[in-house]
């Protein structure tokens, strides 16, 4: 069973009710692989400057990638592209699960998705085929019922459901896209883009597989695989504590984000460390597509949070921005925040901080009773976090401001919040603290997306050994509180590999590079020529990450966005309150000394931060230098 | 026997008769890899600014690569590098043969020699140690009595020698180092920098290759390419009719340098053909180390042109400069011609291209009888051509003049014989028209060591299928004749591509980029990695490489080259005067606009064609921006 790609794109239009076909040339997917670059690709062909993220002419762009769904761990992850209700930039997200291989095996590699439904409406996929189903009596229910539901009326328990909660009817501008229940598109609004379109969900099934041109060799990789990777340490934590394993290091060197980034360690971290997880709530585990690992978590917390196994347990993130971010130790109040945000449909790291922001406005006397009837915001109080997600999801009482984001939120509040607002381009940080890892926080500037760990998950500097990097060309050690040019240099190569995995939808944690990890990334190169037959290098396969990168970075140009909005909130240019790296900052010189270099260093102008048309051309942009002169 | 690097560097002092041996750490190989690469980091670390190339403190570095004399077809190259005497810019030149892997052998993977030794001497380096031999009796002698009476004095025929004949001694601005007789390191004067340091030879025998990282993978491709090769038709006729297999076609299409540049077709070219070579004077073949297409020539010319096997048969390259470029259509001629120019010590490109301008400047009037001691200096002359020869080589009568090379000759003649004058930065061009091959030109123009069709062998609009270049990421068909951004852009890849197999001492005509070939740029990261136990990509090969390319740049700016040295001849913006290409010429509006493009994309600086210091950081060469500010 092996897959590729299908040379098959389906464009909907949900007020019209058509559906057309389009098959691109073989040349399309070499030049943007899929996800991310097919994505961009479309997004900026399509859309028209100053389009509304909540309009009908946004598009939802679903997009798996020439190897999506080859049988082997890691490979099964799939992109939503469209422009951000958050952040009004080029907005992306990747998720795992099952949902991508099985549109691969309905024939389609990506979905363009535009138009408003007059009713709300779901697709439903199969072999080739796309049909709209009316979803009145879905609206409004939560996911699993939703999913529940579609599954019966299409009489098939193997359907795959990507989907919305609540919080994406509601246009919450973070609410996620979720298949299986517990994958999340998280970032950016997705959910919001598919709720204002009246989509309830996608429907999947497919019975053919497109064959890769050498599935032997991928087979031995995956064998290879199969055999050693209980042999890699990092992967095992994994394996063994799921992504919270990231937890109790990052607390130990003070780089846990904790009381709204206020400090970097929490005194009730082993309460909700992924060591704890398992010694108390894990019921079981779970995985993507043909994946051993199986980092995901299935949870049955304590009373009084009972929780339904099928929501899946907390990942790092989740944890992170509901427990310390909020001050909360109570591991089973976590898990039930999860569930709420997976029923409802909500990005748990903007909604964990955007509660952490209201608290620390309500705890400052910039939000009062009177403006949280009654609720008392304060750190560390485990009742209001669940509260607030009902609020935020059904947009009630002060979650109808929260669920703007904290950007919005601190504009609407005034009165210096926006001080607490931790946000790039509107998009709430990750739980990863630059102040100890410098390349995080230029990652987290110049993200086109904002700051979002998936596109600078790292700063290279703690990747061990350095020849884990080699083969994207760093080979020396690095300083991680460094933002010298060598750490720009690395930096520069590192985001290009991140963003490569973003365009074929693979996975960070298999690959060495990430300091766990099985696979090189000549491996990659290997997964790629086998699926597909073609004479790729990783050399050609990075110009491909750029190429999407740069497009993705022209989309906001024209959206109006420069260099004066590649900036970090100032607290992380403030010290560290408390924990063991207290008194660490970013040193705001250095940081803008080393984003003018990256502008350079990528072939884009000094003072706007824009491709110049010279970049544009060597990447085989010409078209976007041609629709856009950005020079 | 298998080979990788040893760790160990020679620096020789003629002068004092001192060698120190260097231990450079495994990153500065990481960087540099080797060949051209190495080269460039010592010779722009070790000279100051405008020393005379033909002084003490110029050095004559040979460096193999990390990679050279692995047992496998086309890896056994190695590059001296100087400061050219013919360009004054940064001079390199490479060469197969068996030196580079004796040297290995030997426990070197490069000596560094510099100062002026009071007598003649040569180098006798064995296992580990350099002794000063006196050459006192070999100097004034020819190659081929230079190497017996070294072999015999050494009292070993296995002993490999690189040498000098009287033209370098003669400091023959173009005057080239040859191994085993007909291995030459043809290009920039690197002989007459040998000759400035009264170094006759150097001579090498080595007993210990270190040792593979992995033997049986090297061993596996070795195989397969055994078996494989007589699949590829382009190396099938490469090892049928030697690099002699390009004449024909290049005279069909009008692209064959014809008459000093003036057509591109030649009415005899059939009679200097590869096959009429083979079906004439052919006696035999040779080849480099463990290469199994043995595309060296082995002849014995016809009466009156008697010649000796030992120097081999002329190549494309040779025949095109004796031959159309003078118009001769006498083989055995040429052969003569090839033999004197190897017993000499003399590069047949720009001897041949010496000798066409003297005859078109004859022609002209320029040069008169007077000059020229009564030799009728005309096209076709056959006699002529082994007359100069000579005179070139001893630097008499006309000779001494032409030995100057082209741009100096033109320059002391004036009259307008510059126009005669076929050269980049005082290198003659090599015996490819860009007029039908533009990105030729662009290659002939930016190189740093002048028109070298080593550093721009091809223009990639002639590699067929297209997949062939896939890896370095050009994936769309290009146009021969056009210098739009799409082609500026394939440039850009190829040229680094080529420029990598030079660091690595790889022949450029294993590899199917080049058209014909075998291998793959994925092969030669599997060679890389199997010598080395490095974790090595084409993405970060291709950056050392483009490290390289931005020393010499850097070296050659140093020098005070700027933008305004990277032209061409005018001839090339006229029509060709003949054949089937008779009315073709480059555009200079377009040449021009494409050279901008490409400085941009290279991210150097737009009017200077320096790179900026945004590049030399994100290359891994601050030390180069520190000790230089370029910008």
């Amino acid at each position: 069973m092996v897959c590729g790609y299908n040379g098959k794109i389906a464009r909907i239009d949900l007020l019209e009710r058509s559906v057309k076909i389009e098959e691109p040339e073989e040349l399309l997917y070499k030049k943007y692989l899929g996800g991310r670059g097919l994505g961009a690709y479309y997004l900026f062909r399509d859309l028209a400057p100053k389009v509304d993220p909540l309009g009908p002419d946004n598009e939802l762009i679903l997009a798996t990638s020439i190897i999506t769904g080859i049988p082997i761990a890691g490979m099964s992850r799939f992109s939503i592209v469209t422009k951000s209700p958050l952040t009004g930039t080029f907005g992306e997200a990747e998720a795992g699960g099952h949902f991508g291989s099985e549109l691969k095996a309905a024939g389609f590699d990506a979905l363009i998705v535009k138009g408003i439904s007059d009713t709300p409406v779901y697709l439903w996929i199969q072999d080739g085929k796309v049909e709209f189903r009316d979803a009145s009596a879905l609206w409004g229910k939560v996911t699993k019922d939703t999913q529940t539901e579609i599954r019966r009326q299409l009489n098939d328990p193997l359907v795959r459901v990507a989907l919305i909660g609540p919080a994406g009817e509601n246009l919450v501008r973070y609410a996620c896209i979720l298949n299986e229940l517990k994958y999340a598109h998280g970032r950016g609004g997705l959910g919001a883009v598919m709720g204002s379109k009246k989509l309830k969900a996608i429907a999947v099934r497919g019975h053919t597989r497109p064959e890769s041109k050498e599935p032997q060799r991928i087979q031995q990789i995956a064998q290879w695989m199969a055999t050693h990777w209980k042999e890699y340490p990092g992967t095992v934590n994994r394996s063994t504590y799921g992504t919270a394993d990231a937890l109790m290091p990052l607390d130990t060197s003070g780089l846990l984000p904790t009381r709204n980034f206020q400090g970097g360690s929490f005194a009730d971290a082993e309460k909700v460390s992924g060591e704890t997880m398992k010694a108390t709530i894990l019921t079981g585990t779970d995985g993507c597509y043909a994946c051993p690992i199986r980092c995901k978590r299935e949870v049955r917390a304590h009373e009084p949070y009972e929780t339904d196994t099928a929501y899946g347990g907390p990942e790092y993130e989740t944890i992170a921005a509901f427990g310390p971010l909020c001050e909360i130790g109570d591991l089973s109040a976590i898990s039930k925040a999860n569930e709420l945000s997976n029923a409802y449909g909500l990005d748990t790291i903007s909604t964990g901080s955007a509660i952490a922001f209201a608290m620390e406005c309500y705890e400052n006397g910039i939000l009062t009773n009177k403006d949280t009837d009654g609720i008392e915001l304060r750190f560390g109080n485990v009742k209001v976090i669940l509260q607030l997600i009902e609020m935020i999801a059904h947009r009630r009482g002060i979650g109808n401001l929260l669920a703007e984001g904290v950007k919005k939120a601190s504009e609407k509040i005034g009165k210096g919040s926006n001080h607490f607002a931790l946000h790039v381009k509107g998009k709430e940080l990750a739980m990863h603290d630059p102040r100890g890892k410098a390349a995080l926080g230029l990652g987290y500037a110049v993200s086109p997306s904002g700051a979002d760990h998936m596109q600078a998950i790292h700063d290279p500097a703690f990747v061990k050994p350095v020849k884990a990097l080699e083969s994207l060309g760093i080979i020396e050690g690095l300083d991680p509180n460094s933002l010298a040019p060598n750490k720009v240099r690395a930096f520069v190569q590192a985001h290009l590999w991140w963003g490569l995995l973003d365009c074929l939808g693979a996975c960070k944690f298999i690959f060495i590079p990430h300091g766990a990890g099985v696979l090189t990334p000549n491996h990659m190169v290997d997964l790629v020529n086998a699926s597909t037959g073609w004479e790729a290098s990783l050399w050609s396969l990075m110009k491909a990450s750029e190429r999407a990168l740069n497009l993705a970075r022209c989309f906001n140009a024209r959206e109006g966005f420069t260099a004066k909005d590649d900036v970090l909130p100032e607290r992380l240019f403030e010290e560290l309150r408390f924990g063991s790296r207290k008194g660490a900052k970013l040193d705001k010189g250095q940081f803008n000394k080393a984003l003018q270099l990256y502008y350079e260093m990528m072939g884009w102008n000094r003072e706007t931060g824009t491709p110049t048309t010279a970049k544009l051309d060597e990447l085989d942009l010409e078209w976007v230098a041609q629709a856009f002169h950005p020079t």
